[in-house]
This record gives structure tokens, C-alpha cells and sequence, in this order.
């Protein structure tokens, strides 16, 4: 985890660690000051260290992440996280790319929700 | 890409680029032959190099696929890729694990859709 062309899956690691203990000035130590932090799917960007940290903090319910897989190498790390919030589970997908001083630069961020299969593939397919 | 323990990089690499050139042999090159695609949005899973190389050689629509992000770092993969499907831009977040023999063992696929951002963050929120 610590070689360094696996920094990037080593600052994941603290970054997961960091927002589960809540310890919010840890997590600032791994952000680069200008951090975007990008939700494609609702077109939302936060910008700022301090702002993202806030987002964090105040982020609503009782939540708990459990890191499910994550990877990466040189400047770009991929974590994939089970969320239980309230009682409910959710999935997040993050992309993280650091800076030249192994800062996060940016963080995009997917919450996939459950959907019905589309027809036409039921020949391959079994559901679980 | 291809030092040793890129080598989950490297396979993901040539996974993309063999589904966009429609090389259906070059693909299944890089399946184990008990691989498992799953798509845990709609608890949907597919055994087997035959049945999943079938099921990319029949997706339907004319679709390529650009990749936004590919990390790895030993067993483990993960892509951001966005799909053209007859006009329509699409999100697919891959994560591939790797087997003994550094064949694709299990494909875990989602596929994050728009939504509403919920209330309450507008105060650090800007829209794009």
C-alpha cells in the first residue's frame, strides 16, 4: 500500500479512514487547498478545502462506510463503498486524482440506485 | 501499464479497447472461464466466458466507449467510462478483479443515472 506508485490507493485508504472516524482535520491534511469535489449525476461541485470539509461534517443521519474495493496508481485512485445511512444501504463509487504534491485534487463521486433490468438478455442472465 | 503490479491496469486497458474494437476472441482471452459479470443495481449476474462474451456481442444499439479514468494496482481495476449509445451519453464504473493467472475473474458493472440533488447543501453547492 505504501510503494510509491500505490500513493494514490494510500491516500484512499486515509481518505476512507479519515470521513469514517470523522476526524475531519485528518481529512483536510489529504485535500489540496482548491479541491472540486464533482456529483455528476446531480451536476453539483463543491469547491475548497473548507467547504468540502464542511459538506462532510454536515452531511445528515446516522452514516458508516465500508470500503467494498479500492485501487490505484500514480495520481489516480478508485474506491468502491458500502454506505449504511439510517439503516439503509447505499452504494458510492469515487474517483480521486491527486496533485504533483499527492494532494487531492479532485473527487467525483456516483451514487448508482437500484433500476428494472432492461428486456432482451433474460437468456444470459439470472437475478440474485 | 505494465509493470507487475500494474498488471490489473494493463488488464483493463486491453479490456476496454478489446470491447470497442468488437474483438470478441481478443476479449475472451482476457475472461477466466468461470468469470461472473454482475450488475448489482438490478441484482443481475452472468456466468461464464461464453455467456458474457455473447451478451457485449449482442448489446444492442450502436455504442462506443471513451475511458474517463482507469486505475489498478495488483488484482484489482477500476474504470470510468462514458458510453455513446445511439446519441445518448451514458456512465459505466467498472471494478475488475483478477485471478491466479491475472484472467478477469469477476466484473462488477454499475451504471449511475441522473437525479435530484437533495435539499440542504445548497449553502456549498454550485450547479454545473
Amino acid at each position: 500500500m505504501t510503494e510509491p506508485n500505490e500513493r494514490a490507493a494510500a491516500v484512499a485508504d486515509r481518505y476512507w479512514t479519515a470521513i469514517e472516524a470523522r476526524n475531519w482535520d485528518g481529512l483536510g491534511e489529504l485535500l489540496a487547498d482548491n479541491v472540486r469535489y464533482e456529483l455528476p449525476q446531480t451536476r453539483e461541485r463543491i469547491r475548497g478545502r473548507a467547504a468540502y470539509v464542511q459538506f462532510n461534517r454536515e452531511y445528515p443521519g446516522d452514516w458508516h462506510v465500508t470500503v467494498q474495493r479500492l485501487t490505484g496508481s500514480g495520481r489516480h485512485a478508485a474506491t468502491w463503498t458500502s454506505f449504511a445511512v439510517d439503516g439503509r444501504a447505499e452504494t458510492g463509487l469515487t474517483f480521486l486524482d491527486l496533485d504533483d504534491d499527492g494532494r487531492i485534487a479532485l473527487i467525483t463521486d456516483f451514487w448508482p440506485e437500484a433500476y428494472e433490468p432492461p428486456p432482451g438478455r433474460e437468456h444470459l442472465v439470472e437475478r440474485w
